[in-house]
């Protein structure tokens, strides 16, 4: 297509905020699932099992351009973000 | 609300979902992209500018439950990613 170089660009940022938004959807998905771990009385919320789980899930949705290398790759960085969320509301839990 | 966790396990796994096809027409959008700057002449794609503008403006429309730390290191990520297609495409052209 005849599309500039700026007008893909803008898309891209279009798409940027999209992926943000999604992923805050998602944030607070992950945080309602560890407030019913930690009311379970569950302090480990690293489940390499459901991890997996999901990757598989990905890589069947995956149709590219990206490899599935790739897109697990940023799925690993999206489940880090995640751990990091539920173990810092643990902790201030913890604090308190 | 009194979802279980795996009503809400499923609707991260539809996240997830949403979440790859939206990566995927960003994957189309930065490939079109490379073959601007290709055939513009270009096989530098590493642009640290245009990254730093994009993380400024992901940070911008982050409004949680995440870090703005967190949202940049899943976009650095995806960034990471974007160029590998850029640059394997390039690779690609170069040995043909």
């Amino acid at each position: 297509s005849g599309e500039t170089l700026e007008e893909l660009r803008e898309q891209v940022d279009q798409l940027n905020n999209q992926l943000v938004e999604l992923l805050s959807r998602r944030g607070e998905l992950v945080a309602q699932i560890g407030r019913i771990k930690s009311s379970e009385g569950g302090t480990k919320f690293y489940d390499p099992k459901r991890e997996e789980d999901q990757l598989r899930l990905v890589r069947q949705a995956n149709k590219g351009p990206f490899t599935d290398a790739a897109v697990s790759a940023i799925f690993k960085e999206i489940f880090k973000a995640s751990l990091d969320l539920e173990e810092t509301r643990e902790q201030r839990k913890l604090l308190v």
